[in-house]
Protein backbone atom coordinates (compact mmCIF):
# COMPACT_ATOMS: atom_id res chain seq x y z
CA UNK A 1 0.00 0.00 0.00
CA UNK A 2 1.48 3.37 -1.06
CA UNK A 3 -0.60 5.41 0.72
CA UNK A 4 0.18 8.45 3.12
CA UNK A 5 -1.00 10.34 5.67
CA UNK A 6 0.24 12.88 7.89
CA UNK A 7 -1.31 15.22 10.13
CA UNK A 8 -0.24 19.02 10.14
CA UNK A 9 -0.35 21.53 12.54
CA UNK A 10 -0.87 24.64 10.57
CA UNK A 11 0.21 26.80 14.20
CA UNK A 12 -1.79 29.69 14.77
CA UNK A 13 -2.56 31.60 11.52
CA UNK A 14 0.14 34.07 10.40
CA UNK A 15 2.15 31.89 7.30
CA UNK A 16 5.39 32.43 8.54
CA UNK A 17 4.31 30.57 12.22
CA UNK A 18 3.87 27.28 9.81
CA UNK A 19 7.03 25.09 10.01
CA UNK A 20 9.22 24.44 7.00
CA UNK A 21 8.42 20.61 8.08
CA UNK A 22 5.06 21.27 7.58
CA UNK A 23 4.70 23.18 4.25
CA UNK A 24 6.85 20.35 2.54
CA UNK A 25 4.32 17.95 4.05
CA UNK A 26 1.71 20.11 2.31
CA UNK A 27 3.42 20.35 -0.90
CA UNK A 28 3.98 16.41 -0.70
CA UNK A 29 0.30 15.87 -0.64
CA UNK A 30 -2.06 15.26 -3.06
CA UNK A 31 -5.10 15.73 -0.76
CA UNK A 32 -5.13 18.35 1.77
CA UNK A 33 -8.38 17.05 4.24
CA UNK A 34 -8.84 19.72 7.06
CA UNK A 35 -11.86 22.23 8.64
CA UNK A 36 -12.99 24.43 5.81
CA UNK A 37 -11.56 27.64 7.65
CA UNK A 38 -8.19 25.77 7.80
CA UNK A 39 -7.44 24.97 4.75
CA UNK A 40 -8.81 28.58 3.97
CA UNK A 41 -5.17 29.29 5.29
CA UNK A 42 -3.10 27.34 3.02
CA UNK A 43 -2.82 29.61 -0.24
CA UNK A 44 -4.07 28.41 -2.79
CA UNK A 45 -1.70 29.67 -5.24
CA UNK A 46 1.33 27.96 -3.55
CA UNK A 47 -0.83 25.09 -3.13
CA UNK A 48 -2.83 23.31 -5.46
CA UNK A 49 -3.62 19.76 -3.94
CA UNK A 50 -7.07 19.07 -3.99
CA UNK A 51 -8.91 20.05 -1.38
CA UNK A 52 -11.48 18.39 1.08
CA UNK A 53 -13.31 20.50 3.05
CA UNK A 54 -15.97 19.69 5.66
CA UNK A 55 -17.89 21.29 8.66
CA UNK A 56 -16.35 21.68 12.42
CA UNK A 57 -17.42 18.62 14.70
CA UNK A 58 -17.53 16.08 12.06
CA UNK A 59 -13.93 14.75 13.10
CA UNK A 60 -13.82 11.19 13.16
CA UNK A 61 -16.09 10.93 9.45
CA UNK A 62 -13.20 13.27 8.31
CA UNK A 63 -10.84 11.01 9.73
CA UNK A 64 -12.14 8.05 8.05
CA UNK A 65 -12.51 10.15 4.65
CA UNK A 66 -8.53 11.20 4.70
CA UNK A 67 -7.06 7.51 6.07
CA UNK A 68 -9.84 5.69 2.94
CA UNK A 69 -7.93 8.32 0.44
CA UNK A 70 -4.84 6.88 1.64
CA UNK A 71 -5.68 4.06 1.21
CA UNK A 72 -6.59 4.05 -1.96
CA UNK A 73 -3.16 5.13 -2.82
CA UNK A 74 -3.00 8.87 -2.17
CA UNK A 75 -0.93 10.95 -0.12
CA UNK A 76 -3.06 13.06 2.23
CA UNK A 77 -2.24 15.34 4.60
CA UNK A 78 -4.72 16.26 6.95
CA UNK A 79 -4.72 19.77 8.32
CA UNK A 80 -5.22 21.29 12.15
CA UNK A 81 -4.73 24.40 13.06
CA UNK A 82 -2.53 24.93 16.15
CA UNK A 83 -0.56 21.72 16.92
CA UNK A 84 -2.68 18.22 15.96
CA UNK A 85 -1.95 17.20 19.20
CA UNK A 86 -3.84 20.03 21.07
CA UNK A 87 -6.99 19.60 20.79
CA UNK A 88 -6.96 18.72 16.92
CA UNK A 89 -7.53 16.33 14.54
CA UNK A 90 -4.58 13.65 15.47
CA UNK A 91 -6.82 11.77 18.11
CA UNK A 92 -9.35 11.74 16.05
CA UNK A 93 -7.15 10.33 13.38
CA UNK A 94 -5.95 7.55 15.38
CA UNK A 95 -8.60 6.41 17.06
CA UNK A 96 -10.43 6.07 13.84
CA UNK A 97 -7.45 3.67 12.97
CA UNK A 98 -8.20 1.59 15.75
CA UNK A 99 -11.44 0.83 15.19
CA UNK A 100 -11.48 1.14 11.43
CA UNK A 101 -10.26 -1.26 8.82
CA UNK A 102 -6.99 -2.92 9.81
CA UNK A 103 -5.18 -1.99 6.63
CA UNK A 104 -5.19 0.97 7.79
CA UNK A 105 -2.40 -0.12 10.28
CA UNK A 106 -0.06 -0.57 7.54
CA UNK A 107 -0.32 2.54 6.25
CA UNK A 108 2.59 4.97 6.82
CA UNK A 109 0.99 7.66 9.44
CA UNK A 110 3.04 10.63 11.00
CA UNK A 111 2.41 13.71 12.96
CA UNK A 112 4.07 17.51 12.04
CA UNK A 113 4.09 19.48 15.06
CA UNK A 114 2.48 23.05 15.04
CA UNK A 115 3.00 25.97 17.51
CA UNK A 116 0.07 26.15 19.55
CA UNK A 117 -2.18 28.97 19.73
CA UNK A 118 -1.50 29.60 23.53
CA UNK A 119 2.55 29.73 22.82
CA UNK A 120 1.36 32.19 20.00
CA UNK A 121 -0.55 34.27 22.38
CA UNK A 122 1.15 33.75 25.10
CA UNK A 123 4.36 34.97 23.05
CA UNK A 124 2.66 38.05 22.46
CA UNK A 125 1.84 39.37 25.56
CA UNK A 126 5.17 38.30 26.89
CA UNK A 127 5.47 35.28 29.01
CA UNK A 128 2.93 35.07 31.14
CA UNK A 129 2.71 30.76 31.42
CA UNK A 130 4.13 30.07 35.06
CA UNK A 131 7.70 27.99 34.86
CA UNK A 132 6.77 25.17 37.64
CA UNK A 133 3.31 23.79 35.81
CA UNK A 134 1.66 24.88 32.37
CA UNK A 135 -2.24 23.65 31.85
CA UNK A 136 -3.57 23.71 28.84
CA UNK A 137 -7.43 22.64 29.57
CA UNK A 138 -11.44 23.16 27.71
CA UNK A 139 -13.44 25.97 28.88
CA UNK A 140 -16.23 23.22 29.10
CA UNK A 141 -18.54 24.89 30.70
CA UNK A 142 -18.36 28.06 28.83
CA UNK A 143 -21.08 29.86 27.30
CA UNK A 144 -20.72 29.88 23.80
CA UNK A 145 -22.40 33.37 23.24
CA UNK A 146 -19.44 34.95 25.21
CA UNK A 147 -16.56 31.75 24.26
CA UNK A 148 -15.96 29.65 21.12
CA UNK A 149 -12.86 27.41 19.76
CA UNK A 150 -11.64 30.38 18.50
CA UNK A 151 -11.63 31.88 22.48
CA UNK A 152 -8.17 31.66 24.45
CA UNK A 153 -7.87 32.43 27.95
CA UNK A 154 -4.54 32.33 29.54
CA UNK A 155 -4.55 32.45 33.35
CA UNK A 156 -1.28 32.80 34.89
CA UNK A 157 -0.19 32.55 38.54
CA UNK A 158 -0.65 34.67 41.87
CA UNK A 159 3.16 35.61 41.25
CA UNK A 160 2.37 36.77 37.48
CA UNK A 161 3.17 40.41 37.27
CA UNK A 162 2.27 43.35 34.75
CA UNK A 163 5.73 45.56 33.65
CA UNK A 164 4.05 48.72 32.98
CA UNK A 165 5.28 50.89 30.44
CA UNK A 166 4.69 54.86 29.37
CA UNK A 167 1.90 55.05 26.94
CA UNK A 168 2.54 51.12 25.81
CA UNK A 169 0.94 48.12 26.79
CA UNK A 170 2.24 46.80 29.71
CA UNK A 171 4.31 42.89 29.36
CA UNK A 172 2.67 40.13 31.47
CA UNK A 173 5.34 37.61 32.69
CA UNK A 174 5.61 35.03 35.49
CA UNK A 175 8.68 34.63 37.14
CA UNK A 176 10.67 32.02 37.12
CA UNK A 177 10.23 29.18 39.93
CA UNK A 178 12.56 28.79 43.15
CA UNK A 179 14.14 25.41 41.82
CA UNK A 180 15.29 27.05 38.99
CA UNK A 181 18.79 25.37 39.19
CA UNK A 182 17.01 21.92 39.04
CA UNK A 183 19.10 20.34 36.28
CA UNK B 1 16.99 53.78 21.72
CA UNK B 2 16.86 52.20 18.79
CA UNK B 3 17.68 49.05 20.12
CA UNK B 4 15.80 46.39 19.92
CA UNK B 5 15.70 42.40 21.77
CA UNK B 6 13.76 39.65 20.58
CA UNK B 7 13.68 36.24 22.26
CA UNK B 8 13.11 33.23 19.45
CA UNK B 9 12.15 30.00 20.10
CA UNK B 10 14.61 27.69 18.06
CA UNK B 11 11.99 24.88 18.31
CA UNK B 12 13.09 21.13 19.64
CA UNK B 13 15.85 20.92 17.26
CA UNK B 14 15.42 20.11 13.69
CA UNK B 15 16.32 23.15 11.65
CA UNK B 16 12.96 22.62 9.44
CA UNK B 17 10.82 23.51 13.16
CA UNK B 18 12.12 26.87 13.34
CA UNK B 19 9.25 28.79 11.55
CA UNK B 20 10.08 31.15 8.77
CA UNK B 21 9.46 34.04 11.44
CA UNK B 22 11.79 32.67 14.21
CA UNK B 23 14.61 32.31 11.42
CA UNK B 24 14.02 36.15 10.13
CA UNK B 25 14.54 37.21 13.56
CA UNK B 26 17.53 35.66 13.75
CA UNK B 27 18.58 37.24 10.56
CA UNK B 28 17.38 40.41 11.59
CA UNK B 29 19.65 40.47 14.58
CA UNK B 30 23.36 42.03 15.08
CA UNK B 31 23.80 39.35 18.31
CA UNK B 32 22.73 36.27 19.43
CA UNK B 33 22.75 35.69 22.68
CA UNK B 34 22.03 32.38 24.76
CA UNK B 35 23.42 29.20 26.39
CA UNK B 36 26.13 27.71 24.17
CA UNK B 37 24.27 24.38 22.67
CA UNK B 38 21.57 26.42 21.49
CA UNK B 39 23.86 29.11 19.57
CA UNK B 40 25.46 25.77 18.76
CA UNK B 41 21.96 24.87 17.02
CA UNK B 42 22.13 27.63 14.42
CA UNK B 43 24.63 27.40 11.21
CA UNK B 44 27.28 30.04 11.12
CA UNK B 45 26.94 29.94 7.73
CA UNK B 46 23.80 31.06 7.19
CA UNK B 47 23.47 33.32 10.14
CA UNK B 48 27.12 35.09 11.01
CA UNK B 49 25.85 37.12 13.94
CA UNK B 50 28.13 38.19 16.66
CA UNK B 51 27.72 35.50 19.27
CA UNK B 52 27.46 35.53 22.71
CA UNK B 53 27.18 32.13 24.44
CA UNK B 54 27.02 31.10 28.36
CA UNK B 55 26.50 28.22 30.41
CA UNK B 56 23.67 26.92 31.71
CA UNK B 57 21.90 28.25 34.93
CA UNK B 58 22.88 31.78 34.27
CA UNK B 59 19.68 32.59 33.20
CA UNK B 60 19.57 36.35 34.73
CA UNK B 61 23.13 37.38 33.53
CA UNK B 62 22.73 36.02 30.54
CA UNK B 63 19.07 38.13 30.30
CA UNK B 64 21.07 41.42 31.81
CA UNK B 65 24.08 41.33 28.85
CA UNK B 66 21.12 41.11 26.47
CA UNK B 67 19.68 43.96 27.81
CA UNK B 68 22.88 46.35 27.98
CA UNK B 69 23.62 45.30 24.30
CA UNK B 70 20.32 46.32 23.25
CA UNK B 71 20.12 49.41 25.64
CA UNK B 72 23.48 49.88 23.21
CA UNK B 73 21.58 50.31 20.25
CA UNK B 74 22.46 46.29 19.26
CA UNK B 75 19.41 44.19 17.48
CA UNK B 76 19.48 41.21 19.99
CA UNK B 77 18.45 37.87 19.48
CA UNK B 78 18.23 35.65 22.58
CA UNK B 79 17.38 32.15 21.71
CA UNK B 80 15.63 29.47 23.47
CA UNK B 81 15.03 26.02 23.10
CA UNK B 82 11.85 24.77 21.90
CA UNK B 83 9.25 27.83 22.97
CA UNK B 84 11.20 30.89 25.10
CA UNK B 85 8.16 31.10 27.49
CA UNK B 86 7.53 27.59 28.26
CA UNK B 87 10.47 26.53 31.19
CA UNK B 88 12.98 28.91 28.93
CA UNK B 89 14.44 33.05 28.58
CA UNK B 90 11.66 34.78 28.20
CA UNK B 91 10.48 35.37 31.78
CA UNK B 92 13.96 35.81 32.62
CA UNK B 93 14.31 38.59 30.66
CA UNK B 94 11.48 40.12 31.91
CA UNK B 95 12.49 39.49 35.46
CA UNK B 96 15.72 41.59 34.47
CA UNK B 97 13.76 44.42 33.27
CA UNK B 98 11.29 44.49 36.11
CA UNK B 99 14.45 44.76 38.34
CA UNK B 100 17.28 46.92 35.91
CA UNK B 101 17.51 50.24 34.66
CA UNK B 102 14.12 51.78 33.65
CA UNK B 103 15.38 52.54 30.36
CA UNK B 104 15.25 49.34 29.51
CA UNK B 105 11.71 49.40 29.48
CA UNK B 106 11.80 51.50 26.27
CA UNK B 107 13.24 49.02 24.00
CA UNK B 108 11.63 47.32 21.40
CA UNK B 109 10.85 43.46 22.87
CA UNK B 110 9.41 40.88 21.59
CA UNK B 111 8.71 37.02 21.57
CA UNK B 112 8.56 34.54 18.63
CA UNK B 113 7.22 31.35 19.68
CA UNK B 114 8.93 28.23 18.88
CA UNK B 115 7.52 24.30 18.56
CA UNK B 116 8.20 23.39 21.98
CA UNK B 117 9.40 19.97 23.06
CA UNK B 118 6.41 18.23 24.21
CA UNK B 119 4.74 18.77 21.13
CA UNK B 120 7.44 17.02 18.67
CA UNK B 121 8.03 14.30 21.18
CA UNK B 122 4.17 13.93 21.31
CA UNK B 123 4.09 14.23 17.67
CA UNK B 124 6.47 11.49 16.96
CA UNK B 125 4.69 8.55 19.39
CA UNK B 126 0.91 9.88 17.61
CA UNK B 127 -1.58 11.96 20.22
CA UNK B 128 -0.91 10.99 23.64
CA UNK B 129 -2.17 13.96 25.21
CA UNK B 130 -5.23 13.88 26.70
CA UNK B 131 -7.85 16.83 25.11
CA UNK B 132 -9.19 17.73 28.37
CA UNK B 133 -6.16 18.74 30.24
CA UNK B 134 -2.74 18.79 29.27
CA UNK B 135 -0.10 19.84 32.49
CA UNK B 136 3.63 20.60 31.33
CA UNK B 137 5.93 20.35 34.40
CA UNK B 138 8.90 20.26 35.86
CA UNK B 139 10.29 17.27 36.88
CA UNK B 140 11.49 19.12 40.27
CA UNK B 141 12.10 15.71 42.22
CA UNK B 142 13.69 13.76 39.22
CA UNK B 143 17.02 12.24 40.35
CA UNK B 144 20.06 14.00 37.97
CA UNK B 145 21.63 10.52 36.95
CA UNK B 146 18.68 9.91 35.42
CA UNK B 147 16.98 12.61 34.52
CA UNK B 148 18.27 16.38 33.23
CA UNK B 149 17.02 19.07 31.22
CA UNK B 150 16.84 16.75 28.04
CA UNK B 151 14.98 14.39 29.59
CA UNK B 152 10.89 14.44 28.79
CA UNK B 153 8.71 12.03 30.00
CA UNK B 154 5.25 12.01 28.55
CA UNK B 155 2.26 10.93 30.70
CA UNK B 156 -0.92 10.08 28.76
CA UNK B 157 -4.50 9.72 31.13
CA UNK B 158 -5.84 6.38 32.33
CA UNK B 159 -7.79 6.19 29.10
CA UNK B 160 -4.49 6.45 26.72
CA UNK B 161 -3.97 3.60 24.41
CA UNK B 162 -1.43 1.95 22.20
CA UNK B 163 -2.72 1.02 18.50
CA UNK B 164 0.07 -1.88 17.81
CA UNK B 165 0.82 -2.73 14.20
CA UNK B 166 3.16 -5.95 12.73
CA UNK B 167 6.47 -5.29 12.79
CA UNK B 168 6.33 -1.21 13.43
CA UNK B 169 6.66 0.54 16.66
CA UNK B 170 2.89 1.12 17.84
CA UNK B 171 1.14 4.36 17.70
CA UNK B 172 0.14 6.02 21.48
CA UNK B 173 -2.89 8.27 21.58
CA UNK B 174 -5.69 9.33 23.77
CA UNK B 175 -9.27 9.29 22.99
CA UNK B 176 -10.88 12.50 22.76
CA UNK B 177 -13.08 13.66 25.32
CA UNK B 178 -17.15 12.95 25.42
CA UNK B 179 -17.18 16.49 25.35
CA UNK B 180 -16.01 16.95 21.77
CA UNK B 181 -19.13 19.15 20.84
CA UNK B 182 -18.15 22.13 22.97
CA UNK B 183 -17.60 24.71 20.69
Amino acid sequence: MSGSLVIVGLGPGPIDLLTPAAARALQAATDLVGYGPYLDRIPEAIFSQRRHASGNRVEIDRARHALTLAAEGRQVAVVSGGDPGVFAMAAAVFEAIEAGDPAWRDLDIHVEPGITAMLAAAAEVGAPTPESRVVMTILAEADPALADMRTLVIIGAAATRLVSRKGRRPWVYTPRAEHEAVP
